[in-house]
């Protein structure tokens, strides 16, 4: 849900995306976000619910964070793949480049 | 415009989807869309502005066409640093594993 927050949390109402970073982001109970909201710890459940719903009915249409997953997927097995190559060939003169595309890919991941 | 669509097509409604594919991957011209939907030229126009609208705000508010767009990008560079290396170690028991980087690359540009 986390995820899907970082993703998605812009499209969701005000109120929604601030409920949201609460309860997840920052670990607070329904009972005291309900206290800072002047609401119901109810309507702050189903305020939740609604949110929840609609994070997963974007990713469930867009497929974006499935697509962004894979790239770290992919990512990750280049990463052990170059190491072998650096393993087996293992020159000095090219380890600033090897070390070069481990940040690049390090962003990906 | 392309590109928004197929990241956030899903997100408009069914009406303003199939007039943005018609539109912007058939090629139709607004006046035969406007035949096919049995609505006025201008009637098409306004649900393609609203609809282009829509799309624009989504990548405004997510920006993960830009997210992925660095990742292409990141990807290009990778794969020019590995054949400086490739070409700098050059060994043939190696040239698989190098083949296997580039493709998995490929899928990420």
């Amino acid at each position: 849900m986390t995820l899907l927050l970082d993703f998605y949390g812009e499209l969701l109402t005000e109120k929604q995306r601030e409920y949201m970073e609460l309860y997840y982001s920052e670990d607070f109970s329904l009972a005291e976000i309900a206290g800072l909201g002047g609401v119901t710890r109810q309507g702050v459940r189903d305020a939740l619910q609604r949110a929840e719903a609609a994070l997963l009915e974007i990713e469930a249409k867009t497929g974006l964070l499935q697509r962004f997953s894979e790239v770290s997927k992919t990512a990750g097995e280049i990463q052990k793949t170059l190491r072998i190559i650096e393993t087996r060939t293992g020159a000095k003169e090219t380890a600033p480049l090897f070390q070069e595309i481990y940040q690049s890919l390090d962003t990906l991941i």
